[in-house]
């Protein structure tokens, strides 16, 4: 099974960037299945029910969430619906949606995961543990199985992909919004790839106007962080190809898509 | 001016792939300068004398620190005797040592800043400030600047390669130890990588043992982080090189070298 | 010289517990300066020029603030035409007000400093050299000098108690919202108490309605914080007596009054 | 039923302190149960096995713990044999030890719940899960139960508060080391206080040598941290009378004896 992951979506120009890429990455890749971080679709902060659709009719199968998961209020509204949403699995017992699905293809049945990191971060429920109970779950259907690790600190993602070593398919890491470059196949079979880096404007920071952040670094002052309307963008992904049988990666590949290194075939 | 740098060295592992791999650098990359983050030599953490000697006598011109400085407490008897070593330069200024040092070669004179992050660590002095001034001080000589800023955050190292752009050669980041891959000429002239990476142990997390850091994760209870004595390593890297009359960058390379990756001519 | 301090006045619940009190207190003390801290002012976040306007007519000499002295957008544009209103000294150069400000009164004259701590906080300037500049600038005037040290942790209060002791004549910390039960006169002759606590509702969290509190610590999910409309009312305060030849506090008493502790003459 | 509780109790200083004033405090208070916490007994940091004795043998029922539980190693040889000594509750379930326990007096029988924050603190499990598991079973055998919640944020104490009012005797705050005003009991019938302050020296800061951690503050250095062996001592503590047929609280007192507080009949 070929599955392709892009990295959080950040407001207009992501979702642009994706319309626009989409077609070319899928003649290159021919993923069985597209799966992408939508945290930051919505301007930045939140994915709203327009921002779903879009990326659903897009041809994205599986969307999957972050810190940012609540930002736009009406995701309360649609995501118990959404087939296609899921929100980190470690979040309240009384949080609304799923940490988990799973989509049938042609090549197979896959479950994707989404976990959210604890390091620098809010104390969700332990992500280890709740990591081991959803794929001994997933596991009895199909050994495929796909986790998107939302976290900060690196150690805590590298120590994840450790410890689901074998177990899945694949471990990708979304929330730094930088793509980091130690993509490989772990000893046990799993794809791992520390951060799959962001999908959205390429000359400001993490996706933001570039001026508000560092005057904000600067200064400690309050500052309005926009994602800006115009200008050059990027793509952040991370093609994965499993086996069906074993559920092991045979192949992984970080895409990084921007002027500096356009899509080549 | 061609400038070789090596992110953060870690235990003997790292110590051995440095003296492994340099040659070979060397030959492909023909370096005028060889700086290295050594913040780890010391068993992962800090520098002592035998480090710093076999750094600067196997071909080290300088060497960066970080929040690993103080960490083998010999370094507070050697450090202000020591001419091919800074620390981060927005530390105290009760601080023993330097955070800035400008060496002669053939190429020009270079200096070097090592400068601290604060997202998610200490209070230490603004480091935005502190390279305003001490670049201004360095340009004074020659235009030929390189910062190594160890930090944790993405957008706190994106910050200050926007920050600086067009005032320094080059801007690369330390302390995650996963390579990022983002290395660019931002429009001002400044080559930029968000983190070099880590030079050591390639199985482990971060260079240490990853048994007792995933112990630590999943139980919060105390585990004793150590470098192993042996299995695979890694070199992370960054070659820039820069045009002595402008001090801007003309091109720049990731280099990261390990079992999946070798070292290429 | 006696001084009237009062804590994180937190929303109308806070305002009208200090007209209601004020009197009372002036009875009991006889304060010759009234300074009080405002940054909840505003519906629990920032103060607005109506909230200014209103403390400073209803008998307060100065306000100070903290970490949500920006919360309101307006007091950009009142602040540095607010003679009775100071925000922390260890804001950025580049952040409008002042933080210090010197009073004349018939007693003496007076100066307040407002300072912001660093641990579990945003990376302001360093709150102990700001101190010592401003403090030696003060003491050229009066030796008469009190510091409002907005900060989280009791370690980081306590230090400045002790780093300051013998220079002014009182610091207080503000902050957490809950009283400390350690005022004390310290051996060089500087009243010190660790927090003020809040003033305003007595039975929500820190002023917030409990129900929402509780609730984001029990799901980690969004919660709109709000500061009850209705409901029994607390004061947190910190009596001193200096003297105004030395500076010395000679006498520091607690303030707390809510239906459990009425004041009493 | 009577309850006396000690807070964290500091290194020599601090158990000098206990055993000087616990027959004074008997005598007071006449209290069918001691409880003390215990993390910092061992010189600053955790507890050892002659420690844990000197206490039970001193006559303390319960001993409570806290972050520093882990740092002395030989704790892991005899916490499980240890009757009066709890942790957490809310640690790994791996973690060694017990984090309640149940003890019968003449007066009855009263369970004791020792619990961690989490905010400013690490992602230990969820503790307001926890309680209301651990509470249900308790309350099976008795409706007098005794919770320390050792933790740093004033917000997240009085949240644990509200949660647990009318279904236990007391809640009350460790970890702060400074005493907090706020005692009273909660309208469900549950004594509260924020903080009970520590044990220890009175002129250092939060137990330890001043110098040193104003050293630490000022300048971000390296600095030994160590509990003065001379010098002036407090003890900070909480008495709670509860109804032992309902379980409520009927009468609560703040305790804080030091050279200007002296303990008073
Ligand atoms: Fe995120
Ligand atoms: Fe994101
Ligand atoms: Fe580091
Ligand atoms: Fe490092
Ligand atoms: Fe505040
Ligand atoms: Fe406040
Ligand atoms: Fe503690
Ligand atoms: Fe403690």
């Amino acid at each position: 099974m070929k599955i392709l992951f892009i990295g959080d979506i950040v407001g207009e120009p992501g979702m642009e960037m994706v319309r626009r890429t989409l077609p070319g990455l899928r003649r290159k890749y021919a993923p069985d299945v597209v799966i992408a971080n939508g945290e930051n679709a919505a301007s930045g902060k939140g994915l709203r029910r327009q921002d779903y659709d879009d990326l659903i009719f897009g041809g994205v199968d599986v969307i999957t969430m972050g810190n940012h998961t609540w930002d736009k209020k009406e995701i309360f509204d649609f995501i118990d619906g959404a087939d296609g949403l899921i929100r980190p699995a470690n979040f309240s017992p009384e949080a609304p949606g799923r940490g988990m699905t799973t989509i049938s293809k042609e090549a197979g049945l896959l479950t994707v995961i989404n976990l959210h990191g604890r390091a620098f971060m809010p104390p969700h429920d332990d992500p280890f543990e709740a990591a081991d109970r959803l794929i001994a779950q997933a596991r009895e259907e199909s050994p495929l199985v796909f986790v998107d690790f939302h976290a900060e600190a690196t150690s805590e993602k590298i120590a994840m992909g450790w410890h689901l070593d074998g177990r899945v398919s694949a471990v990708v890491g979304t929330h730094t919004h930088v793509q980091t470059a130690d993509e490989r196949i772990l000893p046990g079979g799993t794809a791992y790839l520390t951060d799959a880096g962001m999908t959205g404007p390429y000359d400001g920071i993490l996706g933001m106007k570039k001026e508000e952040v560092l005057y904000r670094f600067r200064t400690n002052l309050p500052a309005r962080f926009e994602v800006p309307k115009k200008g050059r963008t990027q793509l952040g992904g991370f093609f994965v190809e499993a086996d069906a049988g074993s559920g092991k990666a045979i192949r992984c590949e970080r895409i990084l898509i921007n002027d500096d290194h356009p899509l080549k075939y």
